[in-house]
């Protein structure tokens, strides 16, 4: 018998070789990642950020015990409105999908979403990274794009997966809330020059003061790899290079640290209502 | 027969029971690192800028085949200089003390060394963090706080290792070149109060942008826990509060990252000689 109830006393999965939760423990690898199109989310928090932001997930995890916790309710029906599928598991089964011991109440699988380099529009800033291997920093640069109001990130030739789950995870939701193009780097020259605005790179052979650039957008903010950042071939389609004074041993900043230091100097030079300095 | 040749044809350790090699494995546990004051940090690269810097290893493990290796060389005879043990091994011990499957041919041992708040001088910037938690945090900012020209770190309460491999690995050699002091919330609030400089927290509640502080030196820049931020006392103790634009969903920075920000435009205040701008 069918009736409203049945929603809220789900049948509870115990097996782990469920073909939904076999599909979900995959999505660990990016091989099934890439097949599938899917990725994970942890946490009630970045799966309500997600639907908040339209992206409702295609697949919803949760332990048995939480059906009718009022911040989960939102999040099934969400689900279920899309046409995705709720799997209440059992405790052992969340730790399966989840591979940690403490795992979150609730693991959701949401669509990938990576737009053309066609899509991106001429304003304000993107970051583009060469080959970043950290998926911390990949996650954290995300996370730093969001906070200035930065339209997305170009991952150019073999990047880290930004929809692995440490990359999701160090994005704290950012992952929903910034655009992802991926390019080699023959295509993104060429796509850097028809773009309508500058391309700026960090650079450590670069004499001029990142403080005493020009910021003006729209740009692109173009990063190197954590060991040996740009090629020359990407330094040289830059119209500025830009370097952070290093005043101690080290000769580098991180990567996610040096992103954040030139996207806030970008944001400095901005007019005041989108985030420049109220001086 | 003992002659000068014997130092380079080194008797290869090859048990696992060897002293010195249980202790050095010991070294990825907080608890005998405590116990012996030492710490594991690894690779030619940051052992070399420890032993310029006055850091001679306590112990030194190499691969049997590179004790000729000249990087490798003044290594060993620093270790030696001062009274240190150096051990060639197989590979196979090499993998069993790093933990790493691909581990680096040089991994040294260091005495810890943690400074007094006595010993704190009032001049430039300081770093206190209050409970930070991640490793990876914690080594990027003694990377970053060395990259400013920052004295050192002032870790207050229940903080994360810095003398942890995950935390020195983040360090990029820096954990050589700051110091560092440890603290609880009531020895810190003291010595805040007798600081002869100003003491700056960053805040979600503060309503001072940052760029439009007064970032004076001697100054203790102060960040709290990834989670939960500064603690209400910590806050009440600041000269002043500062926060960040946020011009996306995110409602806050990674640590390293926000840290990062701050100390730069630290930086940017200070005469042009020590880093400052030079608009």
């Amino acid at each position: 018998m069918e009736d409203h109830e049945s929603d809220f006393e789900p049948r509870i999965i115990t097996s782990a070789g469920n073909a939904d939760v076999k599909l979900l423990r995959s999505l660990h690898e990016r091989k099934f990642r890439r097949k599938s199109g899917w990725f994970l989310a942890e946490g009630v928090r970045i799966c309500t950020e997600a639907v908040q932001l339209g992206h409702a997930p295609v697949r919803l995890v949760y332990a048995e015990d939480r059906h009718s916790d009022p911040f989960l309710v939102p999040l099934i029906e969400a689900c279920r409105d899309a046409g995705g599928r709720t799997l209440a598991v059992s405790e052992d089964l969340l730790v399966r999908i989840s591979r940690k011991d403490n795992p979150q109440t609730v693991i959701g699988a949401f669509e990938q979403n990576f737009i053309s380099l066609e899509q991106i529009v001429p304003k304000g800033v993107w970051v583009a990274l060469d080959r970043v291997r950290d998926p911390g920093n990949l996650g954290t640069i995300m996370r730093t794009a969001d906070a200035v109001g930065a339209h997305g990130i170009i991952l150019i030739d073999e990047c880290t997966d930004p929809y692995s789950l440490e990359a999701v995870r160090a994005s704290m939701g950012a992952i929903f809330n910034v655009q992802i193009a991926q390019t080699n780097q023959a295509g993104f020259l060429d796509f850097a020059r028809s773009f309508d605005g500058q391309l700026i790179g960090t650079a450590l052979p670069a004499s001029e003061d990142y403080r005493l650039a020009n910021w003006q957008a729209p740009l692109i903010l173009l990063m190197g790899n954590e060991q040996a950042g740009l090629p020359e071939t990407l330094m040289q389609a830059c119209d500025q290079l830009v370097r952070m004074p290093m005043m101690g041993r080290s000769d580098s900043l991180n990567l996610a640290v040096s992103t954040g230091v030139a996207l806030y100097e970008y944001l400095r030079h901005q007019p005041a209502k989108s985030g420049g300095s109220p001086e």
